[in-house]
Formats: structure tokens, sequence, C-alpha cells
């Protein structure tokens, strides 16, 4: 297909399109004569990708070249290839260095290893935690292992259901996208069926009629 | 004690105690003198919950009103001021209406009505998860039942022991902020474990080593 097609199949403008091949996140078309290339599905496909990692993950261009450069390599395993992903989705919160914020991530180091979970040290992830454990012990909340047994459970359960969800033989273009997709969509579809959860559990034991 | 006192226990100026004051998020302190009021731990505990709600929910102060308002009156029961709380946290996403958005909503409703949750027809969730819904599927990712089973037990696990936190005796004021609590900063707790265990699954399943 000529780029105008492509254009119309992605819903991308030829303009779009066109800076993503400058930046390397598109590989050219065949050129077919000096002033016309043609492109396959693999472009559109690729174009998909692009499209989620920007639009869902809200992640830069160069982010998005380091996971395509992943996704590229075979020597990169898939579980390297989703690190790469989560990293740069993040969120990196920052991390101020004062003593509440050290004991904090201390706290969620001690958690992680006592879980026996095998996570890198510089997951964002961490530092998210940290930084929310920080913000509950300010208002007078504090964090106990039994308060979050139920957390731990229900995202143990969740993430066990999602890496299910991939496919050994699955395109990895295609894993990385569902990875992005659970790591960010289904985290909001948790968020609010949780909402909803809570006010019918809100009904069941405070409601008056 | 002096608003002096007030201002350095709470961690707020005195210029924005006096702000909270005008907007009547504050009651005003007992004159002493013709120059001088006297404040109280109801005042300060008051702060408290405003600095919560604007700082955790990032509330408006017109928000915070109608939730004191709720918290005062002791007719409203604690589901309802419960109900004003979730509904001014939000988010308020956009409805567009168009046939997308519909299908994705009357899909959410469905979905309630098949949990037998009891949720009102407004609340800010339904269109949230409606929205997630429209994103799913532009992405090629269809939503079924059997996939969303995972959320729902662990969205229901969770705010039925949130719920459960919550202590008929407990003030009303420290129940609004244990809700906000639970939906804002323990949402990230869920969305940060959820992340690690992803990280976690993902190298029992497809790690080298």
């Amino acid at each position: 297909m000529q780029i105008s097609e492509l254009s119309d199949r992605s819903g991308l403008t030829v303009q779009t399109i066109k800076f993503y091949i400058r930046e390397g996140l598109l590989p050219r078309g065949s050129a077919v004569s000096a002033t016309r290339a043609e492109y396959g599905p693999r472009h559109l496909e690729r174009l998909r990708l692009i499209s989620a990692l920007r639009e869902v993950g809200d992640l830069p261009v160069s982010a998005i070249q380091q996971i395509i450069a992943a996704i590229e390599d075979d020597r990169v395993s898939l579980h390297e290839l989703f690190g790469v992903t989560r990293y740069a989705i993040g969120p990196h919160v920052a991390a101020p260095q004062d003593p509440h914020w050290r004991a904090a991530r201390e706290d969620v180091d001690a958690l992680v290893r006592e879980l026996g979970w095998n996570v890198g040290d510089r997951a964002p992830a961490r530092d998210l935690l940290a930084h929310t454990f920080v913000a509950l012990r300010r208002l007078g909340f504090p964090i106990t292992l039994k308060d979050l047994r139920p957390y731990v459970r229900a995202a143990a359960e969740v993430a066990e259901h999602e890496i299910g969800r991939v496919s050994d033989g699955m395109p990895r273009a295609r894993a990385v996208q569902s990875l992005l997709v659970s790591t960010v969509l289904y985290e909001q579809v948790l968020t609010a069926l949780h909402r909803l959860a809570q006010e019918d559990a809100s009904s069941r034991r405070f409601g008056r009629n």
C-alpha cells in the first residue's frame, strides 16, 4: 500500500508517519520508484504498537525507540523485554532521600524480600510504593503487613492472570502491547471496579435501606 | 491555643488558616479579646481533614465544603457521607456520547447488574470503567466477563477489607479520611504491588535464570 492508505488505515497523518520513519521507529517502505514507496502489514502493525505506547503509555519517542530495539533483538528474553517496557512506563517518582523516604523505601525492600518476589532493585514500582507509604504515615495511617495482605493477594492474583494471558508463541510486539494494556488500562479497570465494589460494600454495611 | 500555635501544629500558614475560616471550612475560634481568638483540638483535627482532602484527594474548596456539611449533618448516613466523598473524588471523565462510548457504558451497567452490586447510576466509577472499555476495544483487546473475573474478585476483596476497617463508633471526619486514604492512597499501593507482582510472575514464567 502507499503511504496515503497506511495513513487511512492507521488513523495517523502522513506527517506523523514520516516523523516516525525519521526517528527510526518505523522502517522505510520499499522504494518502487524515485518518489513512491510501498508499505505492508508489518508497517501497519508497528504503527499500532507506536500509537498504543504513545497514547496509553504516554511514552516519549526515546522510550519507544528502546522498546522497539528490544523487540527486534532476539537475544533479549521476553522477561527482559517486559522489564524495559515496565521501566519505561514508570512512573518515576522523585526520591527525596530524606529520613522518612529512606525508611519507607527500606520497608518496601523488606516487604519484597519477605514476599520472596523476584524484582529488580531499580523497579520504579519500589519508589512508587515508598512514596505512598510516606503519604500514609504523614496522615497518621500506619502501615502493617496485616493491612497490606489483602492488597498483596489481590495484586498477585491479577498479575498471575495477566502473565498467563501472554503465550510463548505470541509476536513480541503484541506481547508488549498486552503488557502495556495490563499495566495501564487494566489498572484503571481495577481502580474503577474497586470504587464500585466499595460503594456496594458500604451500602451493605452502612446503608439505611 | 492561639492561631500561631495552630499554625505550628498543623503545618499550615496563618494565612491559609484564615482563608479556611473565611470560606467556612473551619469554625472561628472563641474570642478572648478584641484581637485574639482561642482554638482547640477540634480545629486542629479539622485542619488535618482539610489538608488530607486537598493534598490527597486534590479537592477544590467547594467539594470540601459539601463534605464538611455532610459530616456535620447527623441525618446524613455514613453510607451517604461516603457517597458524597467518593463523588467529590471523581475522577469525572468526559462522556462523549458517541456510539462506542454508549455501548461501553451499557456494558458497564449490565456488568454491575449481573454482579448484583448496589451502586448509584451517577457513580463516577461507572464512566471511568466505560472510558477504559472504549480504549481497550480501540486497541483490539476485547473485554469478556471471563477476563474481568480476576479483577472483580480482587476489587471486591479489597473493598470488603476497607469497609471493615471503618468502625461504627469512629468520628465521622476520621471515617471520611479513612475512605479517602483507601480510595486514593491504597489504590496507589495496589498499583505498585501489581507492578512488582507482575515482574515476579514474568520472571518465573519467562526469565532465563
